[in-house]
């Protein structure tokens, strides 16, 4: 039996469950919504039938269905009301192809793994040209005069080497977004670019690339980062490399879309009201699964959760899943504009868009007082994984909203999320059910405690 | 270019790196150390070399090889010394045959997916009997009269109602570890146990079960989870159920086995010790690299990562990679009384062994001082993802060593610990480069600051 006795010990002992909390009714009704949350999972079920509908980039049929399914599943959760808000999105279609083919002199060496990026033009058939590669927007100024008539290949390494990786992105996502712009400047004819990612794998990873309308506009290409360090190695080899690419994505006309709206009615102050969201939209390569899906099911199961579990919010608790967060945030502005002069009290939103994994913390925008009024209540938010809560940017959709008092990001681990972001690496069985249910309980828990305790005013 | 704005002001706000520590000059080579960790990754590919060998059951030769691996390794990385230290082991066998099959009345039903118990007798050719199902101990003592001559199946769920699931496991060890135990007394022939696990898969989860020399030594097996769900309710719609066990597992000889110890000399303090570790006995079903794979080869990286990254320790930084913590402990209480009168000051043991997981925290055992000693570096740990700082068991080897000062446990996160804890489903592609890392990183650190500070005496 000792074995057994030492195993209780040590696991026991290192838990910070008997913690007192000081709300001791808080912490009961907090304790059953963290537990029928990790133990019913009804959200990651729900998950799983949203990411069967396939990707849900903005403008196409599936995120169309993807937006009356959740509105659906608002209605059969018991939501008061559920309404699609209609608003116009960019449509822009990948096509069926998108090959890069390296070539040394006329001899085929290999075919990159490649994705176009999101809003890129098309070839226009094939488009082959030499190679120039730079690690910076410096680099490629100081050999402008070599980028002409080029492709421009930008081989810049995600920087691993902080604890949040969404420093890395930071410094690397610029390079996508407006890599088309800065290489046209010098006459280059394309752009291929090293997947942003921090997986060791050929998996390209897409995401949208912008234009502008006084430089010529110039396709762009993902390719795996195996197949970047290969190219590199083979440039650096071979004055002969030469590239062909040929893409029949397009940008067609603003297609009809829907941000999906739905509340459960405050028993005593229904006219003020509390915002969980996530984006509706994905990119089109995996299933959407860690963006946005995640942030959708969990803002979708927070009303019903809180209702189930026993606690009846005296405010109204919104669900509002944005579309068009990946490429022109429609949604978002759409939402924003409608929300402007409607006679409520926003006090505050929630948006989760950093993936289903396990929880860490909360940042805070505008309502900075808040925070310490939320700092005393962390022995609770621990229950649910949340160790901090910070002054911080919330989230790409709700930073549209300009009459929500408080604004917050949910801010899960970061550790993995570039490994799925954007790519077909994003689907649902790389979600784990207890991280992605931990991720809604620390939402439900966030709404809960600002409602009760009356924290927004 | 707003786009590109906006996301730098979102994911930069959000972070905390640019918070103040209030050590400059720790912070510098924390940093340094963290980013090394992360951005090389060589713990990451020596674990995946480790992890190739196979599975490390006491008593094995794989285990042998992998002492030997992990030896050579340390004296490939620069350590001062490298040796290993013999321990007898038990060696339990697990064989060619463990199958269970479902039978109503004369027709076979359906095989089971099922695992051995580790320790457990075999059936000596065929055993068949009814089954009587029981959710407790409680249950089976109530039902004692019905459990004579049956196969006991312990169908207790594991409870994932709280953030941290070693609570979960806590609750349903005691079954798997004294289940033949307690169903002999009562006379059943057998027993089956519901897998204990977080992940909804059929993957049957093993692990220690006991005997005692005054009741009958009943095989043991567990099921995987789906199968169970499956046996409970044949179990209560046909009469006519019964299982056949067939396993030729046995209890061998003790084996000639090794610890594994190396270590760094300190520049000043040379017979001041600071131990990290893990154990490097394994279940056999997959490779053992979250269990505990991950613990040995982030000890193993923690002294030269330490040097290489320009902090050269006072003390000496001593790796401990323990044998047979699975099943006896014996590598554990070999190394206790090794350094029991050896004339150094053991100062410091930490022990990871909870996966490769993203780090939340450290648990102090004995110490208790040293914790809020601790807690104003903070700052500088949540560097590495460390929250806090708390109370706590330690590691179930450390926990044998009578004279050191302050134990510690490393503490990732816990919500997939047991998707894959002594199952097949526990491989090397299962561990996360930046979790993995970034926990080497975070023990690292610890060792760095009890040593730079002089906080353990």
């Amino acid at each position: 039996m000792n074995i057994v006795l030492r195993a209780f010990l040590y696991f026991i002992l290192s838990l910070n469950i008997f913690a007192q909390t000081g709300f001791p009714a808080l912490t009961l009704k907090a304790d059953t919504l963290i537990r029928t949350a990790l133990r019913d999972s009804s959200g990651y079920k729900l998950l799983g039938e949203l990411c069967k509908i396939g990707p849900r980039l903005s403008g196409s049929d599936n995120s169309v269905k993807a937006a009356e399914f959740c509105r659906d599943a608002m209605i059969r959760l018991g939501y008061d009301s559920a309404w699609l808000q209609p608003v116009m999105v960019p449509r822009w279609v990948r096509g069926n192809q998108e090959t890069a083919v390296l070539y040394s002199s006329k001899k085929k060496i290999k075919q990159l793994s490649v994705a176009s990026l999101g809003g890129s033009v098309g070839t226009s058939g094939k488009l082959s040209a030499k190679v120039i590669e730079v690690g910076s927007y410096d680099e490629l100024k100081a050999r402008a005069s070599e980028a002409a008539g080029k492709i421009v290949f930008y081989n810049v390494k995600f920087d691993q080497g902080v604890e949040n990786s969404f420093q890395g992105y930071g410094k690397t996502a610029g390079y996508r977004v407006t890599g088309g712009i800065e290489a046209a400047k010098y006459g280059a004819k394309g752009f291929i670019l090293r997947s942003i990612t921090t997986r060791n794998d050929n998996t390209p990873h897409t995401g949208i690339t912008y234009y502008n309308d006084t430089i010529p506009k110039i396709p762009g290409l993902a390719i795996g980062i195996q197949d970047a360090d290969y190219l590199s190695v083979r440039l650096k080899t071979d004055k002969n490399i030469s590239l062909t690419l040929e893409m029949n994505c397009f940008n067609g006309q603003d297609a009809p879309s829907f941000n999906v709206i739905g509340e459960m009615r405050g028993i005593e102050f229904p006219d003020e009201i509390l915002t969980v969201s996530g984006h509706l939209d994905s990119w089109d390569k995996g299933d959407g699964s860690h963006d946005d899906g995640a942030g959708c099911v969990q803002s979708i199961e927070i009303p019903e959760l809180l209702n189930r579990t026993g606690y009846h919010p005296k405010r109204t608790v919104r669900c509002v899943l944005f579309m068009n967060e990946e490429n022109g945030s429609r949604g978002a502005d759409g939402y924003a504009k409608y929300i402007l002069n409607d006679g409520k009290k926003h006090l505050l939103a929630i948006e989760s868009d950093r993936g289903a994994f396990t929880p860490r913390g909360f940042t805070v925008e505008r309502d900075t007082v808040l925070i310490q009024k939320l700092q005393k209540y962390l022995p609770l938010f621990r229950k649910a994984g949340i160790e901090w809560i910070e002054k911080g940017g919330s989230g790409a959709d709700i930073s549209h909203l300009k009459n929500v008092n408080a604004l917050m990001g949910y801010v899960p681990d970061s550790q993995r999320y570039f490994d799925y972001h954007h790519s077909a690496n994003d689907v649902f069985s790389e979600v784990n059910q207890r991280e992605f249910e931990l991720g809604t309980a620390a939402m439900a828990l966030m709404v809960m405690i600002c409602d009760s305790e009356d924290l927004i005013k």
